[in-house]
């Protein structure tokens, strides 16, 4: 199981990197690991957001406005399937839009030899901490 | 694709059968069809419920409790790799809990020749209608 956990252990640290770039209100390090055929959910879209296109329209609305103070990843659960990932967790995160939890879903998929984000699913977890 | 199609429909049809179920207070319809390592978000529980075991405890709980009148599987969109298959929607539903609108995310794998949800995540859509 050694390629399995290198494959974990690289997907959790481009999801890592690309929170860290977002706590500093930089959305490209998610723009850069998401896929073409992306899609897309969290609690401020009014639908399901289809494709990379979609996405970087989205996050140019929160371009700079998002600063995390500390953050964490809790609790990461990957499924492996193949070629995909699913990557689970929740995160916790203190900052501009104050203390807040998350239910977050990250399904990766080996894309010309790099992983990808195919599909995110971002809510508000029950209890904020 | 013709076989990719299959899949499509036969996925999408278990959804439909454990979703009529769900609407008739039996969570059991779900509970067949989910696989016996799933994962589990949805608003009502604090943390990621993981396994086959967590997640019949929680649906113990509202057995019996939920009746949706009419309800509707809003632009499926299927995302297919390999042996997984992301069904992502939302589902809006009219009856005891209120007007509903979910945000919902399945991800099925083929276990044994049948497609069981090895995730699933639900939450909250922006607007309820």
């Amino acid at each position: 199981m050694a390629d399995e956990e290198t494959i974990l252990a690289l997907v959790l640290g481009l999801e890592r990197s690309a929170l860290d770039r977002w706590g500093k209100g930089d959305p490209d390090g998610y723009l850069e690991i998401n896929a073409p055929d992306v899609t897309y959910f969290d609690p401020f879209v009014e639908r399901r957001l289809d494709g990379i296109a979609a996405l970087t329209n989205w996050y140019d609305q929160v371009r700079g406005k998002i600063k995390i103070d500390r953050d964490e990843i809790v609790d990461p659960l990957f499924q492996l399937i193949g070629e995909a990932a699913i990557l689970t967790f929740q995160f916790v995160s203190h900052g501009s839009e104050g203390a807040m939890r998350w239910n977050c879903t990250e399904v990766y998929r080996k894309v010309d030899g790099d992983w990808k984000i195919v599909h995110s699913h971002w809510s508000f977890a029950k209890n904020k901490i």
